[in-house]
């Protein structure tokens, strides 16, 4: 039955179907009124990971947003990689978490880059996506990044956001993405926020304007930018800061255990192609080699300082809700994801409930106390 | 045939034998006068990976050199791992390569860590090492590292050795360690050089002393230290400077896409637990931060640099021996671990043959250039 649906959806023949099912390659992913829905927890049969099929009323078939491909050095990766086009368009690439928002069953619902849907950002997506948009454009995907400081997977401060704010990049209809400046003038009509737009560029003029731009981002603490094809044709094209790469050190060397040891090497990669190109003279260079070195050593000997204190390594979030039923279905939401997390007492703050939100680090935490306890490395 | 000798020296089933043949734990290791050498690729049975079987004359089992567990705070580790003994000895640990030095069939060899038998190693260790040993105690089995600056695997300058030198930090017996007192009384007797021996202490003076010869030795530019117990019934520990965890990290990043990961995250784990330990103040732990940082970014820099100037990335090293003989048998040595290498011209040189090998980095020689010709990071 349902092999036959999602055979239909996907044109996949259904012994395939079969042999992804049984090998967790699509899975079950909730459901959503009375539509059941399912996931891919992989790239698989031309679709992206994270790629959701709704068996409901009406199929659907929302894709996986593609991953985007790294820039190390912008000359001559840029000119190359659209080397069909003129000119590129450049945007802000924001650090938060990225979300498919769009309408399953008249619902509107936030599906996380995995294909599942979060609670709690399906809720805060609520609140400050205008309805309208659904109304007049139903088949259409809004891809977000989910940012601010009451964000439960990446708080940052760093963005002009009160609780946790959506900033669009994309549009998705029929699975492809919508040309910049459509994109622009559709979520512009309805009041709906976009990452910010640096505007046009000539291929040549591009790598000088961007590294203008990601210089500038870098020292308010942001990420970077993606480079794309006005179009929406080719692939865009990331490229981020220095002070973001080190940002992802110093997170990931807080829970030096838990963050694949790939996480830290590609960081720190990018830092010394990024150096080479800009030609840093001897102070530019001695200070990203201090502020690399900072970011490595400072987070971990930190962390081992707290656990030396007793204390259990963690991350704080604060989460704040209209509907106390979030946070019991976002409890539910952490537990599938395998996140270890307790949550502090309830309180009340203008009509909004407020919560304090502790995600834990086992893996580091555990072996930080070995080691302290007299373990080895082996 | 093979499989019953074997099962016989290793005391291990004949059907668990073929098994190790067939999957390549147990290989052959080339041959010593009539005798076929075999080896363990991996710890199995019971026995060290590197353990050697010569099926000859007198079927002879050398055991591979136990792995050597590390400490990553001195204080309690030392108390608890040495529990059930009061005092321990210091030795200092060499930067260089792990041989065990034996006699096989009559002739003396050098093994390698994998148990190999590297003819470079061999050539230079019949040099070096009083034969009259070998004649009086044909069982005994010299653990030794090699160092120096002709050294082709670790080439160093840091230490006082003209080409590459034998430093025993133990002796095999019966595939036991014998005690600290009777190896340095054994290889003192023969004009065999030893590792550095600091002295015995008790086990709560340890950490301290440890902490000044490991300062000491860093300044230097040498490793570390391995603490031992007296009697060597205990197994020892390392233990490493600050300078030589950043060695290892220049080293690495200089052919940062050879080296495995886990390389890198180990290193600066160790920084981190150091510094905690040590309590440093500001000043000290800002300069342990910049030679962090310098370790991993200049190296990875100068790669990229020297790839853009179109050079391909390697690490030379001088050879010097005194039979050509020698550099043929190297150079499939060297094929056969699958090392890419090239060699210059032969020079003469007070009767010697002296030749620069260039040992080459492909995968981070194609990705520097990959990415530098506008390729992107996936």
């Amino acid at each position: 039955m349902i092999e036959e649906k999602l055979s239909e959806i996907l044109k996949i023949e259904e012994f395939r179907i079969r042999g992804f099912l049984k090998r967790r390659v699509i899975s079950k992913a909730g459901k959503v009124g009375k539509a059941e829905l399912y996931r891919l927890e992989r790239d698989a049969g031309g679709y992206e990971q994270g790629t959701v099929i709704v068996i409901g009323e009406e199929p659907k078939l929302i894709r996986g947003y593609p991953k985007i491909k790294r820039v190390l050095v912008l000359t001559p990766t840029i000119e190359k990689h659209f080397h069909s086009i003129p000119k590129v368009g450049i945007e802000e690439k924001m650090n938060g978490y990225n979300v498919r928002i769009c309408l399953i069953e008249d619902e509107l619902v936030a599906l996380t880059r995995g294909g599942l849907v979060c609670p709690y950002t399906t809720h805060k997506a609520e609140e400050v996506i205008d309805r309208a948009f659904f109304v007049d454009n139903p088949e259409m995907i809004l891809c977000a990044e989910a940012v601010g400081p009451e964000n439960p997977y990446v708080p940052k401060d760093v963005y002009d956001v009160r609780s946790l704010g959506f900033f669009v990049f994309d549009i998705m209809r029929d699975n492809r993405r919508v040309p910049i400046k459509e994109k622009l003038e559709i979520c512009d009509s309805y009041g709906i926020k976009t990452t910010t737009f640096f505007g046009f560029f000539s291929k040549n003029e591009a790598p000088k304007e961007i590294m203008k731009i990601v210089k500038r981002l870098g020292e308010r603490g942001r990420e970077g930018v993606v480079v794309k094809d006005p179009e929406m044709r080719i692939e865009p094209l990331k490229y981020t800061s220095s002070e973001s790469n080190c940002g992802d050190l110093k997170y990931a060397f807080r829970f030096y255990n838990d963050y694949g040891v790939h996480f830290f090497l590609s960081r720190v990669v990018r830092e010394a192609f990024q150096s080479f190109e800009w030609g840093e003279n001897e102070e530019e260079r001695s200070k990203r080699i201090e502020r690399v070195g900072k970011n490595i050593l400072e987070p971990m000997i930190e962390t081992i300082e707290r656990v030396s204190r007793g204390e259990k390594i963690g991350e704080r979030v604060t989460l704040r809700v209209r509907d106390l039923n979030v946070i019991h279905k976002f409890q539910r939401h952490l537990r599938r994801l395998g996140i270890d997390a307790s949550f502090g007492e309830i309180k009340e703050e203008n009509g909004e409930f407020v919560v304090e939100m502790t995600r834990y680090y086992t893996s580091t935490n555990d072996k930080t106390k070995s080691i302290l306890e007299g373990g080895t490395w082996s």
